[in-house]
Formats: structure tokens, sequence, C-alpha cells
């Protein structure tokens, strides 16, 4: 595969994967959205079939990698690290075309983001937070348990993968991908409940880049205190896994 | 395949994603149906499966395609649109016909749908608006936002199921029709909160029409006004996927 | 394939299906389970899984029909039926004998429907009728619009089957009996909302015989007034999509 | 298979089945959790996509068999006991090792498991038991009725196991991977409602010996008088499943 088809293969990849995340983000969180407070069964499955609809649209162009992580622990495993700046700098940019489009989708949304009088007599409703839609935010704040599950969390997505050969080329077979989207519900619905799982370090970083910038009223902080954890966690967990795998394997 | 082939497949598959997409929409709002508020996981995972039930039937004889915007991206990849109107006539009368047959799938329910007094003493329930069972209505009316949701979403199809391959035929796989499935359920999860996800023409407009006619109880307007979006919004977002899809792949 | 193995698969595989079938009803529907109350899209799985696995399982010895409607709509097609009564009997006792399997699972649940002072004070809870979790009830009594959702249904159900080729021996793929569980998911979230879908006579009429005879405290009516329709409107379905089928395919 | 391979895959394998089964039951049983509260279906596809993830990983080192009732049951098919406690060894360490990456995973949320003041004035959250985040526990205590629940859920995925001709070697198909995890969900959705579908002796033992050692505040009872229950059940089940699969196939 070419430089170039690699790159566009994990922007265009990765955007579908972070419109469709950041979009089920917004679905259940923004007023106004017919999927409001659908629940969390709702956020694994749509960020699983993120993974299913850009990892097999990518699949052609660059295998559909979209997570540094997951490109990173094929790294260990193979030795070669010569395109890993490609995978990477793709999966990042189509992040932050992803947020943008997930923005643009839920436009009407965003913009009606103020405090208003409910339609209800006496009550009133309040801006809700928007960070939580593009990026993870943990519910107990301590870095070394965060980390922690982060950690295990993407050693649960780069350990499979591996073991599923996808090391030979993700997206040869339908069948295989469609495993990978499963694992991923599975890994929203099992590990997710502390730091919404990032698992992957363009996922968090390129979106919330994005957050900063987009003119959201009462969008509240982009919370760039927190945004080395979804980076550094996801990338320990993906050095581990390879190791496992070649220990084990 | 013979233009009646394609025309006769289509009618089916269509009628039989409608059937299922206008059910669950029913199941989910009428008084006295066991689904009733069962929630958004419940309408997107009945019209993903409506499309894997449609797709499956209809792709021996027409390659199951269901959707004019699919139609035309498709046509816009390959510069074939001969047989283009085959494809959107069948889809067209398909949806109506399916209409119809959610209406009597449900007919005492619709039936029941009047002001009556409740079975708790002092409450009474009111007639429910019908529109949103057979079309999409937006959550927040604005021309602008609505038309890019619709854009976004329908890319968010299109340009998939162009690189999935699924060019060269629908249905030769049933793993290829199980991800199409699953990518409609994803759809909906992520990007239907603020207008419905019509993502589909004739899924929007056959139905209206049936509205229009059907002799419901306490109905409610069929909207007219709003009747263009859903059918321009996936025409752009389609002709925009073929456009990506022949320069990126 | 002989008749006697024919018989055993059918046991066998209706026996499961109706296993998971009655048991999701009672874990949704009894006190003191887990599942209590969790919804229709627990139901609808819950349904579809089964078939899964009892399709799966008797398809190498009768190729998993587990349906009297699937049964006849195959008949029709191939102008085969010298073997449906083996098929229809065997379903009829599988589903007998899955209805007692359901039954045992849940029997400390079952004892304990009795009348009770609550664990808060004050609260009384009541026992609930548990027909429902053996058969079909419908939301609004009405013959005509019983007959007509269970006719639309069931040919949403056998006119995929026959078109998915499943005539020529279900079970062969893996992935086709998936497809099937998976349309039977979506029957029952999109098309499930008046009845509670029987679409199989042996599905309903195995169980309500059951029904009658368990010794369950405060059990309630079997309600043999509404019994032919779910066996009538399922084998009228099945006749007309046997019909569709030799037309359009 | 060398007996290194087999054990190292089993240990592998099921540590992942436990981390995500005990995370989606830490998920929504934990105050702090993002998942808390999500309901049965959640709790049923953590468990079933756990499964995927985890024999999909070990298929390659040990077929992926993750629970000594498989190995049972395979053994009594095949008459080969020789490597039997080999596997049942590897389940037995690889459920401990889950269990605790799933405390270390949740260690904020298990940590903030202390009586402490509501955010709302007034109100005040107790601690969580947190034994049903590892092992099983019955909502009736009845030691006849328990058994005769597992029994008849192991044999539930025991017997389609052995007919799918799994024992021929797990994990040759993504699809056949795929089957029994949604089976593994089907079940937690039919059968779970009683006693929490144990079906798996070291998904219930190995969890309960790391329960008994995990210093978690106010982690409550291990409850080790119903300890037998969920290894004696499954087993019973195991060997009716493999009789009846010699039988009738």
């Amino acid at each position: 595969m070419s430089n170039g088809d690699i790159f566009v293969g994990e922007v265009i990849g990765t955007a579908i994967l972070i419109l469709f995340g950041a979009g089920v983000c917004a679905a259940v969180t923004l007023r106004y959205s017919k999927a409001r407070a659908a629940g969390w069964v709702v956020i694994a499955f749509g960020w699983g079939l993120g993974v299913l609809a850009g990892a097999y649209t990518a699949a052609p162009l660059s295998g559909g990698q979209l997570n540094p992580a997951v490109t990173v622990g094929i790294a260990v495993d193979t030795g070669r690290w010569g395109k890993v700046w490609v995978y990477v700098l793709g999966q990042l940019v189509g992040a932050m075309i992803g947020a943008v489009l997930a923005y643009l989708t839920y436009l009407a949304q965003f913009r009606a983001n103020e405090r208003r009088v409910g339609t209800t007599e006496g009550t009133e409703d309040e801006p809700v937070p928007t960070l939580g839609i593009f990026s993870t935010i943990p519910e107990i704040r301590n870095p070394v348990a965060n980390l922690l599950t982060e950690i295990v969390a993407t050693m649960s997505l780069v350990l499979p993968i591996l073991a599923f050969g996808l090391t030979k080329g993700l997206g040869e077979s339908g069948t295989l991908v469609l495993i990978v989207s499963l694992l991923v519900v599975g890994i929203g619905l099992s590990l997710g409940g502390p730091t919404g799982y990032a698992i992957n370090p363009a996922r968090d970083l390129g979106p919330r880049i994005v957050h900063t910038f987009l003119p959201i009223p009462h969008k509240g902080t982009s919370d760039w205190g927190y945004a080395w954890i979804p980076v550094v966690g996801p990338l320990i967990g993906a050095v581990l896994a390879g190791l496992i795998y070649n220990a084990a394997f």
C-alpha cells in the first residue's frame, strides 16, 4: 500500500468512526434529539458500528486500523515501524474531520444549547456540557486508576485483534471486521464505565482539539488537564498487548 | 437483470423494508402495542433488520438496492444511468405498499387512536399524532440544518456501500447484506437524532403519500411543507458519496 | 433425511426454541427474576436467539424448520407434501417439551406466584397472569385484525426464508441461520406489538396445551377461545408467501 | 495441541471472558460508572461478547473452550478425557486473573464503595454489595430449583455447541465463534433470570475465590454456602448434553 492510499484510507475511515461515535454521544446527550437519554447500550453499539462502517470502508485502501493503539500494537508484533507515522497522521486528521461532521449533523441541536424556559410551566432547561460528546471524561478523577482502566481496556482490544490474525490485513473478510466491531461493543459495555473508554489516542485527542475551537454556546471546558491519559494509557496497553502476543502465540 | 425482475424485486424488497420500518415506529408509538415506548434502540434495530429482510429477499431479482440514494450513488460511480428509473419506480411503489401493510398490521391500534377515558381513574388518553410512524419529522425545523443532517447521514450510508464493493451486485454474500443492515442500525443510533434519518427519498415520500389518504382517526398533518428535504438531502448526499468514492478509491 | 432423523431434529430444535422463547417471557414477567421488566428488546432478541440455537442444533438432522408455517411454505413452493406431517408432529411435541423445560427453569419463580405482602411497608404484590409466558395474547381482541397481523407477520418470515434459498437445506451455512434469527428479531420488534407474534402454530398451540395442565398457582386462563387465530393466521400467511414466491421468483 | 499451548490459551481466553463478564456487572452495579443501572440487555451482551473476545483470542492455541462444562461435554462425546485437567486448570487460573483485571479496571469505583452523603441534599448513598459482580446469586434460594436452572441452561449451551460441530475444533470459522457468542447472549436473556446463569464452574468459582481475598470496602459476603451449585449444576448439564448428543446425532 502506498503512503497516499494509507493516509487517505485512515482519514476517511477514522472520520466515519468519529462521526458515528461523537454522533451517538450527541444523540443521547443533546436536547431536541430523538435519541435523548437512550442509554448505555445505544452508546456502545453506536461506537462499535462506527468501527464497522469506518474499518470496512477504509479496508481496501489502508486496512482500516483507525487507531494509533492498533497501529502500535501491530508494529510491536511485526517489528515494522516505518509507516506508523502515516497511519497515525491520517487517524488524527480523520478524527478531527469526523468531529466536525458530527457537529454539522447536530448543528441545530448545538445551537439550541441555551438556557431556556421549559415547555412545562415553571421548569427551566439548563444547557448541557458538551465535551463528553467529543472526548472522554472520567467519572472519578484519579490518574493512576484512570490510566489503569485505559491500559486494560486497550489490551482487551489489541490482543484479540492480533490473535484474530488481522496483522495480515484487516478487512480481508467481512466476518473479521464484524467481529472486531462487536468486540468494541463489548469493551464499551463492560469496560467503559469508569472513563468512557478512549482506547484510541486519536479518538480522544482529535475531537478535543476540535471542541476547543468550535463555536458552541455554553460548551464548557475542554479539560486539557486530562487529555494525556487517553493518549498515554492506550499506547501503554498496545505495547503490552504486542509483547504478550509475541510471548504467548 | 431484466427490467421486470428489477421492478418486482425492488417493489417486494422495499415493501418489506417499509413494513418493518413503519411497523417498528407504530410499535413504539401507538397505544395498545406491546412495544409501546420501547425506546430508540428498538427503532434503530427495527429499521436495520428491515434492510436485512428486504435486501436479502430482493437480492436474486434486483440486487436489493431499495433506496433511490443508493441507486443514484451507484450510477454516479459506474456512469450507468439507463435503469435508474426502473429501480426508483419500484422503490416508490414498494414503499407505498409497505406503508399500507404496516397500517393493516396495526389496524386495530390505528382504529383505537381516539380520545378515551383511561383505565386509571381520572386519567384520559389523548390520540397520538401518526405521521411519525410513516415519514420523518425534524426535532428542530431548520431547512439548512435538516438538509445538512440528511446529507451527512446519507453519505455515511452510500460511501461505505460503494466501498464494500456492493456495486458489483448486492446480495452476493450474506455477510455483506448483514453488514449493510448493521450499518443502517448504526446510522439510526448515531445520526438519527435530529431528523429521524430518512436517508432514502422513497422511504419518506411513499409513506407520506399513503398517510395523506389513509382513514386514520386523529391522524394529524401529513406535513407536505417538509417533504422536499428528505428527498433532496439524500440525493445530494448520494452524489457527494459517489464523487468522493471515485476520487479516493 | 429419514423420518426418524426429521422427527428427532424437529423435537430437539423446537424444544430449544420454545425453551428460549418462553424463558425470556418468564424472565421479564415473573417476580424474583433478574430480568424482570427488561423490556421489548429483550423479548425480541430472546426469541430470535432461540431460533439461532434451535435451528443450528437441528440442522444436521432435519434442516431445522421448527415451524409448521415454514414447513407449509416450503411445501407450497416445492410441491412436496409427503413429509410435512413428520415435521409438524415433531414441532408440536418439541414445543410442548420446551414449555415444560421453561417451567422447570423458572420453577421457584412460578411457585412464588402468590399474593404476598411486599418488602416495602404497606405494599402488596399481586400474582401475575402466566399465559403470556407460554402463548400469545392480543392487545386488542379483534379476530379480523388479529388474523391480519399474524398473516402479514408470517409472510414476512416465510417469503424471505424462501428467497434466502433455504428450501435447499436450512443450516448449510452458519450465516444463513444467523440471518434468519435476526429476521425473527426484526419481526418481533416491528410486527409483534398487536398480538405478540405467534407466526408459528406450534409455538402457540404446544405451550398452550402445557399451560392448561401445569400446576402453577394463580396461573389464570389458558384462553382457548383465541387459540385458533395463531394457528390459522400463520398457515394462511405461509400459503400466501409460497404463492408469491412462486409467482415472482 | 501441546499441554503448554492449551494451558496458556485457556488462561488468556478465560481471563478475557471474565474481565468482560465481571466488568459488565461492575459497570451496571457500581456507583460512578457511566453504565450504572443500564439493564439486563447490557449484562447479557457483555457476557456474550466476552465469549466472542476470549474464544476468538484463544482459538489458535487451545480451541477456546473457556468452560469446564464445555470441556466435559466434549469429553463425554469423544471419549477423550486425557487433557481435560489441563483445560480446567487453565480455565480456573484464567477466571481468577480475569476477576483481578476487572477489579483493577474499576479500582476507583470499588474504592469509592463507602457510605457517603449524596449530592442531593438530605440523601445518602449506601455501599452496594459486590459479590454479584464476581459470582452468581440466586433470586430465590432453593437448591433443587437452582440446580435445575443451571442444568437446563448448561444443556442449552453444550448441546448446541456439540451439534455445531465445534468438537472438531472451535475457532476454525469466525462465524461459528460469533454464533456461540450470540447463543450465550440468548441464554442470558432467556434463562438467566433465576440464578444469574453461571453455566460455567470456572466462571463462578474462580471469581468467588478472588472476591474472598480482595480488599473491597463493604464488599459483603462471598456466600460459600451456595458455591457448590454453580459447579455441580453445569457439570450435570454438560454430561446430560453429551449423552443426548451421542444418542440423537
